[in-house]
C-alpha cells in the first residue's frame, strides 16, 4: 500500500457525490431572517492556494523516508493542502480562500506504532513539529500545522494503521488500531458479531485514535456512553517514551494515565491503538419523534427519564426556534401546515420536537419504548410517529455537508456545544442564544440561533448551538470571532464546559484556563514536558493558545 | 469544637463495643488447617508503645497553632500513637508489638479548606512532611507518616471538615467536606431524601475525601459504580496551589484533571471537598442466595447478568474453599449438615455461594431479581432463601473486626484483591491462591487461602482473597511479606491490577511501576513537582516506594 490520497475535499466536508442542495423553502427563510440574498462565494481552485514551499530540512527527511519508506511520504500539492486544516468553519473559509499558509513540509503515513515512535523521535530531535491526523474532521483547529517556535511541520496521517488487533469476545473487549475509520471499526467489528456504537456526526471519517484523542461522544451516547467511558486500555507513542495503558475493569492503582491520554489531542504523542468495550450488535433500532410545548418540558422528561435509568439510547430535544428550522427543513409546505395546525390545536404554539432512538433487542427496545412513553406523556409531550425519527436517523451524518453548501451561497454556519447541570439547563441555553444573537446583530447580521439538548447525563445535559449569519465579505474571519468568542464568554460565565465532546483543538485553547484554572493548565503542562521535552507535538493547541483566526491584533 | 480523639483504637480496628468472638467450629477448623493451636498474643498497652520525642520546630509549631488554634493541634501520646499507622495487616503488627516509629510530630485539625492551604504552605516552606488523614482505616500503608528526607512529619486529620456544603436536587449533585464518615455523609443526604450508596468495608470509619483520594469501591459499586463514576467535581488544596474541577456532567476539554486527583492518595494535595451523583434513597433492599456447582459457573452467570445489562445492585460469589469457610462460621453444625446434605443431592459437592442483592424501588427490585433468578438457574444456581443474604448484609462491615480476634490468638490474617478481564478470572484466582499457598507452606506455615469476585463490570470483576496462617512468632513481618510479595507478583504476572480497590499506599508502591510503566511513574512524579514542588505530600507512598516492613534487607 503506497499513500493514500486525502478521504475529504480539502476545502470542505467529505466527498462531491454526498453534497447536499438548500431547498427553496429554506432558502426563503434564510432570505427573510439573515436579510440575505444568495450570492456565489465558491472556493478557489488547488491550483489557486498560496502554499509556501515545503521547507522539510534534508536530513530529516531523508531519515522519515528511511523509516516509513519513500512511498509513505507526501510532499505534493494535494496531500499538502489537504493537511493544512481541519473542518472548523474557520479552517473552511481559510481554505475556501486559498490560504495553505499552514500547509505541513511533508504528509507522513507510518505503518505500525514502532514507525510513529521513530518518526516522534527523529522529529524531536530535528526540532520539527508533528501534527497528528486521522480523519482530519476536527471542528475546532486541531489539525492545522502551528509551526509555533519551529521552522517545520509535518502531519502524520495514520491512515494506515486500519487493523483490528485483537477481540476478546468474553470480556467484550476489542483492540483497533488508530487510524481506522469509525464504518473500517464497525465493518471489523461487525465479522464478531459486534459494535463499538459510537456514532459521532463526523463518523463516515473520524478515526478510532481521534474520537480517543478528542474526548468524542457520539449520538448514541446516552445509551453507550462516550468514548471515555468505552476506551478501556491504549497505547500512546511519545517523543518521551511509549506509554502503555492496560484495559482493566476497574482498579485503585493511582491517578488515572488513560484519562490523561484521553483528551490530549496529540499534545502529548501519539494514541497507536485503543482497546474498548464493545458489545453485541442490535437487532433492533427504533427511533420515534416526540413534541413538547415548551423547551423546559421538553427537557424535565428527558431528566426523568434519565435520572430513573430508563433513558432512550439516543435523545434530543431541539427548541423551538430549531424545530421550526427542522420543519422548514424536512417538510413539504403542506406537511408543515398540517403538523402546525395538530399541534396548535394541542396546545403547542411553539413546538420544541424530541427525537428519542432505541437500539437492543426486539423486545427490551419494545418495552423501554413503552415506558419512556409514559413519562414524556406525562411531561405534556405528543406523539409524532416514528417517520420524524427514521428520517433524522437517515440524515444524521449530513449536517456538515449542508455547511459547504450554505458558505456556497455567502452564508455563515458555525456549530458549538457545552454541558451543564440540570439546574442551570435552560438558563444557559438562554444566555449563549442571546450572547450569539447580540454579538451578530452588533455586526448588521441578525442570526438564527438554533438549540437542542443532544447528550443525557444523571446530573444534566450537552446544549448543542447552530447559527446562521449573512456571511460578511471581506471580514468572515472576524465575524466569525466575535460570534464564537461570544458565545465562549458566555459558556465560562454561565457555568458550562467550553466542550462537551468537539474538544479543544486551537479554538477553545483561550478558554481553557478559565475551565481547569492555572494549576490545572500547569499541571498539564508539567506533563507535557515529560511526556514530550522538545514540545513538537501539536504546537498550539489546548494549553498553548495560539491567536484565533479573525482575533482582532 | 476542640481536637477530637481517635475514632478507632490505636492497635486495631473500631471500637471495643463491637468486636467479635471466634466460634468453636470456626477455632477447630484453624487448627486442623492450619496446624495452629490458640495461644495469647495481645497488644502491648498504649504506655508501652515505643514513641520517638515529638519533634516539631518551635517556628513551625507556632504557627500552625495560629493557623488552626492551639485547641486543634496535638502532641499527646493517644492522638501520636493513633496516627501513626493505618489498619493494614503489618500496621497492627506493628502497632500491637508496641511500634510507634513512626508517629507523627503533630497532629493538626484544621477547620476550612483555607486552613488547610495554610498548613500545607507553612510545612512545604518549613520541609514538614505532611500526611493527610481522613478515617485512617487504610489497608495499604497509605497514612503512615514516613519521613523520607524531612525530619517532622505531621498528621493532618480532616475530622472537623464534616459539612454537607451543597445539594442540588435537580441535578442529583451533592457537596460534601472531605472529612465526613460513610455514616456522618448518609445522615446528611438522607435529610434530603438521598444517598450516595457507597458502601465499602470501611464505611463506619472511612471518609468522604478517603474514598476519593483512593479510588474507591463499595460493595454496592456493580450497581452505583465505584466513586470514580460518583465523583464529579472536587476542589484540591496542594503546596504549588488550588485546583477546582467543576462537576460538569459530560466534558471533552482536554485530560481529566478529576481524574487525576481522584487516586493520589495524598501525594499531590488534600481533597477538601467533593461533588458527587447522589441518587434518592431506594425503599427497598432484597437480598438473595444462590448455589452453583463451581466457581466457573457462578462467574460465567455472573459475566451473563451484567453484560446484558442485568446485574444486581450487589453481587459476590465465594470460591469453594470460601463457601466452605462461611458455613463454618455462619452455620450451626447441623445447618450446616443439612445445607450439605441437600446441595450434595443437588450435585454440588463442592458449591460456590454467590450473595446477591437489589437496592431501589420495590417493582424494580422484584422485576430485576425475577429476571436475574432466570439467568442464574440457567447457569446451574441453587436458590438457598433470603436469608444467608440477610445475614451477610448484617455483617457486612464485620471483617476487619475478626482479624483483631484472630491476632489476638496467634494466626496471621490478610486480604489483598485485583480484578482482571472475564476471560482471565478463572486463571487468576487459580495463579494467585497458588502463590499465596506456596509461599506460606514454604516457611511451614500452611495456609487457608479463600476468594471471592466482588465487583461486576461489562469486561471483567474484581477477585477478593482472604488467606489465614499460624503466625510465625518474632518473624511476623517476614512472613507477611513473603504472602504479600508472592501474591503481587502472582497479579502483575498473571494481567491482573495491583489493587482493584485498596489503593496502593505503602504496600503496592513497589508494584506499581509494573503496572504503569517507567513512562507513566515519571507522567505522574512530574505532576507531583509541580503540585507539590518540595515534596512534603505524603511521602514514601504510591510512585515514591518506601521499603517495605518484613522486606529483606
Amino acid at each position: 500500500m503506497t499513500a493514500p490520497d486525502p478521504r475529504m475535499r480539502w476545502w470542505g466536508w467529505g466527498v462531491d457525490r454526498d453534497a447536499t442542495t438548500l431547498s427553496p423553502a429554506a432558502e426563503a427563510v434564510l432570505r427573510e431572517e439573515l436579510d440575505w440574498s444568495p450570492r456565489s462565494a465558491p472556493h478557489v481552485g488547488l491550483d489557486e492556494v498560496a502554499l509556501p514551499p515545503a521547507a522539510l530540512g534534508g536530513d530529516l527527511a531523508a531519515k522519515v523516508e528511511e523509516i516509513v519508506g519513500a512511498d509513505h511520504v507526501r510532499t505534493d500539492r494535494l496531500a499538502r493542502v489537504a493537511h493544512a486544516l481541519g473542518k472548523s468553519t474557520p479552517d473552511l473559509i481559510r481554505a475556501r480562500a486559498g490560504d495553505g499558509s499552514s500547509a505541513p513540509d511533508a504528509v507522513v503515513y507510518p505503518g505500525s506504532g514502532g514507525e510513529v515512535f521513530a518518526v516522534l523521535d527523529a522529529c524531536a530531535q530535528a526540532g520539527v513539529a508533528v501534527v497528528p491526523f486521522g480523519g482530519g474532521t476536527s471542528v475546532v483547529g486541531g489539525v492545522e500545522p502551528i509551526r509555533d517556535r519551529f521552522a517545520s511541520a509535518i502531519s502524520l496521517d495514520l491512515a494506515r494503521l486500519d487493523t483490528l488487533i485483537d477481540v476478546d469476545r468474553r470480556a467484550l473487549l476489542a483492540t483497533l488500531s488508530a487510524g481506522m475509520t469509525g464504518p473500517q471499526a464497525e465493518a471489523a467489528l461487525a465479522q464478531h458479531g459486534l459494535t463499538l456504537g459510537h456514532y459521532p456526526q463526523s463518523y463516515e471519517y473520524a478515526t478510532i485514535g481521534g474520537y480517543v484523542a478528542t474526548r468524542s461522544a457520539g449520538q448514541n451516547s446516552t445509551g453507550y456512553g462516550r468514548i471515555d467511558d468505552l476506551v478501556r486500555g491504549l497505547r500512546l507513542a511519545a517523543p518521551g517514551g511509549d506509554l502503555a495503558v492496560h484495559p482493566f475493569p476497574g482498579t485503585a492503582a493511582g491517578p488515572s494515565l488513560r484519562e490523561l491520554v484521553v483528551g490530549s489531542e496529540g499534545t502529548l504523542g501519539v494514541i497507536t491503538e485503543a482497546t474498548f468495550r464493545v458489545r453485541p450488535r442490535p437487532d433492533t433500532e427504533r427511533y420515534e419523534a416526540w413534541s413538547f410545548p415548551s423547551f423546559e418540558a421538553g427537557a424535565e422528561a428527558l431528566r426523568a427519564l434519565e435520572q430513573a435509568g430508563a433513558a432512550p439510547t439516543l435523545a434530543r430535544l431541539s427548541d423551538a426556534d430549531e424545530t421550526r428550522m427542522g420543519f422548514v427543513l424536512a417538510l413539504s409546505d403542506r406537511s408543515r401546515r398540517v403538523a402546525g395546525t395538530y399541534l396548535g390545536i394541542r396546545g403547542q404554539r411553539r413546538p420544541c420536537l424530541a427525537i428519542v432512538g432505541y437500539t437492543g433487542g426486539a423486545a427490551g427496545v419494545r418495552l423501554r419504548s413503552l415506558r419512556a412513553a409514559g413519562t414524556l406523556r406525562a411531561n405534556e409531550a405528543v406523539y409524532l410517529g416514528a417517520k420524524p425519527g427514521d428520517k433524522w436517523q437517515h440524515t444524521r451524518f449530513a449536517g456538515p455537508y449542508l455547511r459547504d453548501t450554505l458558505l456556497d451561497r455567502g452564508v455563515f454556519v458555525e456549530t458549538l456545544e457545552t454541558a451543564t447541570a440540570w439546574s442551570n439547563i435552560t438558563l444557559l441555553r438562554e444566555a449563549v442564544v442571546s450572547a450569539l444573537r447580540q454579538a451578530l446583530a452588533a455586526r448588521g447580521t441578525p442570526a438564527v440561533v438554533l438549540c437542542h439538548i443532544s447528550h443525557l447525563y444523571p446530573t444534566g445535559a450537552s446544549l448543542y448551538f447552530t447559527f446562521f449569519a449573512r456571511q460578511e465579505q471581506g471580514a468572515e474571519l472576524a465575524q466569525w470571532y466575535a460570534a464564537k468568542s461570544a458565545a465562549s464568554d458566555a459558556i465560562v460565565a454561565g457555568g458550562g464546559t467550553i466542550t462537551h465532546h468537539h474538544a479543544v483543538g486551537r479554538d477553545h485553547a483561550p478558554w481553557l484556563a478559565k475551565e481547569i484554572g492555572s494549576l490545572g493548565v500547569d499541571a498539564l503542562r508539567a506533563l507535557k514536558e515529560r511526556l514530550d521535552p522538545a514540545g513538537v507535538m501539536n504546537p498550539g493547541k489546548l494549553i498553548d493558545p495560539a491567536p484565533l483566526p479573525g482575533a482582532p491584533a
